[in-house]
């Protein structure tokens, strides 16, 4: 049963929390932050690309300001390395499944070159961040079927419209039993009279079958039960001004929000939060020794926290919302959680 | 309305996930750990002090494998800086309030020296654990009314069998709008064929009024909200091997338990984790270069993530179930849990 | 053989690195910044208190941005938790021997609530920050001699001009194998066509004998071999506009400063740094949720990174130059380096 | 001038420290470890890679102990974060230059699966780990030259004797204003009287031009000052049974050795340490719930600590002793140590 067209998990009742939402109640709510997806289909292939672009200037002149925070290390993520000890961001960030992440980031680095010539000669190199979940029940993912192209299409496909649920990354995900895949949710945070956002898009590969936990308190799953052996990736974005620890703090929250969605983080899930904020920004040759910047006063950030946690647990519903059932690889088969709820309700 | 005799919050429909308990469901399942209060009570003082006494032989001599997590470091615990460093506990760890941190450690110090003369002489320093929360909305915290004495009170009581709710450390603390204080709980672990224990205590000082949430889904609350300015601590134990990393990753778990129970672990609150093993001891004097130790093989320790997080959830619940109304400095009052669930049942 | 009045390490051509040193050479040449000590000799007590304040105003209401980093954590200092958190200093800093952080940091705490009496009652508690070193081998440091009184004195005494080597925390250090104490040491650097000055001061109490490098390469050392039991803490002060995370990366730096010095960062030194800006503070009750903040353009930080291992490596010759030599508890004895040198030359 | 056949650092006067090295004073003086480069030279390429391989068996069944650390994170390195979390290796290490990671980790994990067909299928998928320095002035690194082939070439090509200097993933590097890349070195530890092995491997690309320091204190470069962009890898091997946290205290003795090698861990240097021992391994598919392990008495640990700093100082010097002068990209040219010291003596 597809959902109604643009249908959200929040429109059937699974609004989670208290603050009000973004216009879109996405990511793209943080103005000039762009989603693009690129989803390969064939055989035994079900994955793809999503690509998060964080302002419409040239990233590596015109870097945001960015922090990350591992909650369970079991993944293999690139970039965050960088992002800790500078506390920046300088490419796009792309998702895609485990064995492709090598290949994504092949694909960011030229990609980088191409606007910045001067990338590893007449400047330093470029980090390129690429996350990853493994999708390798539905997928075959030993085949690293993603190509550069297929990165650079998912770049190219950028816009602050974009789909959930198994597209993208998301396309051979799984979560709580279920089909997984792409989610997200914004929150609305008003700071010194004026209206801000917090927004966050969560690749969900993570969870037990029979643990998810909907805002009302009930349980719902599959019958049969599933390991833990996924990953979750999420990424918060914000119009903002927070300084490099604050962002850190912040993205911690969305640890909570997981927990909320019925996971206790378990061993084999790779939880990384990657997130970033629009109104702190460095540029790549400063012409000055000193640097303005702006911060949060450390009183307000509990609405912050609150926020990240409630658009995390709402983005996971949201993700498994939209996900259509996926067969893929040796007839592995997810069903979706719309059709569970459809029964259930 | 006081508790039924030995009456805990499973007792009446509060129990948390799947697991099993230990017979005690406590933290004194893991055989050896030990636990005493000396509690405060006088014209604006209500605080005190509560031991965790890992095994019952010379702590300086044969320390226990421990680790500590910082979720959230707005906090003045003091010794687990060392803890991380040397993966080890070599005192009991004392819980109180803030501003009695100095006092207690004092007395650690001086208990240690009392069993070990040549601690600071012929042998190197000692490293007292003692962790905190701010009681002073109830307590007059500016009195820092605990001495060492009541710190030794508290060393002294310690036993398998001891109080919940508003005693020791838990004495003026609360918790989601609601007396708050200390709780317990713990589950069994079968490795190898045979049971093993990981067992909880907590100090609940932390969560908003109208955030707690019970195990079916359910959200209670006082009607006045409050801001979160408390802390958590939360002391694990067990008799699994386990090495410093893997106990580190256990006790963070205890981050999900805490979300479970309704926080986004709100700024204000010092959310920290203390853990340890009884099954891996180091000597202070080894005979030996190499010692031997044992560690859980990796893909077993989902269980005890989800332990450690299911024993954090209810041991909260247990915490204020326990916990008697009460009425402290300045006439501020916090209701139990209890008299309100009596209300609502 | 006592120094000529004024005469320091550099005098006598211990000069290290490149980099200017402030009017001062000292951790006083950042504006505001003042230090003061409090000795204590008598029977088998050699020891103190040394006070480090940020600046002249009211701490607790405006609050410097700060950062700790711990290199080796085999010590027992407190309040570094929270200043990691929140990335800011709340009162002075204290420093002193392992067994007197407790009451050291009760006298904080009741300096705090004088000055604050809404502390624990209107408003949060306060974080005492407390960092030690281990002065057993020539203080009876079991005896606990530090009192209150005794830090407060050290608060009460503090100005731009101040002692160095066997003085304050300083009088029972060693470090390898001589008589170790207070140093400082300073580095200017020009920003934006300003000139800043980012300032050491250390408690040296590390170092195994015959490690000692000399700016020369030489190495110097009293003839006993020791092993490694002690510590250092080094405080970094800097006027230059810094975020949390790049005074973390800044005061890291000191750790090259040691290793220069001739440490490998033995396992029994608790090797602890802690770094503050005045530039960037922070209100206590802000009135706007928005703060204005700036930063150092990162490609400019080299020459800090440069100026705190310089700064350091000459304030551990400093201390150690400027320290008398020392007969303590049990007859225990450590030689001055000044008369070593004096020997060699 | 080329060196005489086998002559070392060490040959010549720059030997480091105290502690014996091993016979081949080789981090493959740890039995079991081997070493493979591939090299790639033409027209402005001068890159390659290097792989080391901790043991003879099948690394993803039976995976070393391991731990990194990360002193300043300003670079690419993958693999780190799983390594941290789970604490083990489970392929050989590759080091190359900066654009060729992700064509690496493609490498490793091809490589892991025809090794282990149920990798991504039957069983989690892999963790590559693969470290990186900027080659970007001799190669011209934006050609990313490396292929899948070269890295399988490096793998196929180790054994227990290897070249130094100027090969495999050193092709290209530069340190201290001089050529720089791959060397190594070890010590001998005896315990519980059995001879014991440590030791290190480096790719060295870091320190400005000017600040070596050779082992007797005298500084030497070329004329030419170079800022510091480069980076530094150290792979620490050791047959000590050592548990997560002892390896990682370890490891981080290396930031120690490049200070007395004269750096002070410039900003634009990403210096990463990464460490394993062959003494404890963990299965991948464990038969039993609990393992037996074995780790070091912490007293001990100071001997490594100094074998850790001293190896990681004298292969450095190693490094750049064993590499020819030589010229790249663009007519760029670095000179090599040998020949300045042969100028200087």
């Amino acid at each position: 049963m597809p959902p109604a067209p643009g249908c959200r998990a929040r429109d059937i009742g699974l609004a989670c929390g208290s603050l009000p939402p973004g216009a879109r109640n996405s990511i793209a709510d943080v103005p000039g932050v762009r989603v693009g997806h690129h989803t390969l289909h064939g055989a035994d292939v079900r994955t793809g690309v999503t690509a998060i672009v964080p302002h419409p200037g040239d990233l590596f002149r015109d870097k945001p300001v960015a922090a990350a925070e591992v909650l369970n290390g079991f993944g293999k993520s690139i970039g965050l390395m960088q992002v800790e000890e500078l506390g920046q961001l300088e490419t796009p960030i792309l998702l895609t499944n485990t064995f492709s992440v090598g290949t994504c980031g092949n694909a960011l680095i030229r990609h980088a070159i191409a606007g910045n010539p001067g990338i590893g000669r007449r400047t330093g190199t470029v980090n390129p961040v690429v996350c990853e979940c493994n999708d390798g029940y539905l997928n075959d993912i030993q085949a690293m079927a993603v190509t550069e192209a297929d990165a650079l299409a998912a770049l190219a496909a950028a816009g602050p419209d974009f789909a959930l649920g198994a597209v993208g990354a998301g396309a051979g995900m799984s979560s709580f039993g279920f089909k997984g895949g792409i989610g997200t949710a914004s929150r609305q945070v008003v700071l010194d009279g004026e209206t801000h956002h917090l927004g966050v898009l969560l690749l969900a590969n993570f969870g037990r079958a029979g643990d998810l936990r909907l805002p009302d308190g009930r349980r719902v799953g599959p019958s049969a039960p599933t390991a833990e052996r996924g990953s979750v990736i999420v990424v918060l974005a914000t119009d903002i001004p927070l300084d490099h620890r604050q962002l850190r703090r912040v993205i911690r929250r969305a640890g909570a929000g997981l927990a909320w969605a019925g996971s206790f983080w378990g061993n084999g899930s790779g939880d990384v939060f990657l997130g970033f904020t629009t109104a702190n920004r460095v540029p790549h040759e400063p012409r000055t020794d000193l640097l303005p910047a702006r911060m949060l006063a450390e009183p307000r950030i509990d609405t912050l926290f609150q926020a990240a946690a409630e658009a995390t647990h709402e983005a996971v519903l949201d993700a498994l919302y939209a996900a259509d059932p996926t067969t893929g690889r040796a007839g592995h088969h997810r069903p979706s959680l719309r059709d569970t709820l459809g029964e259930t309700r």
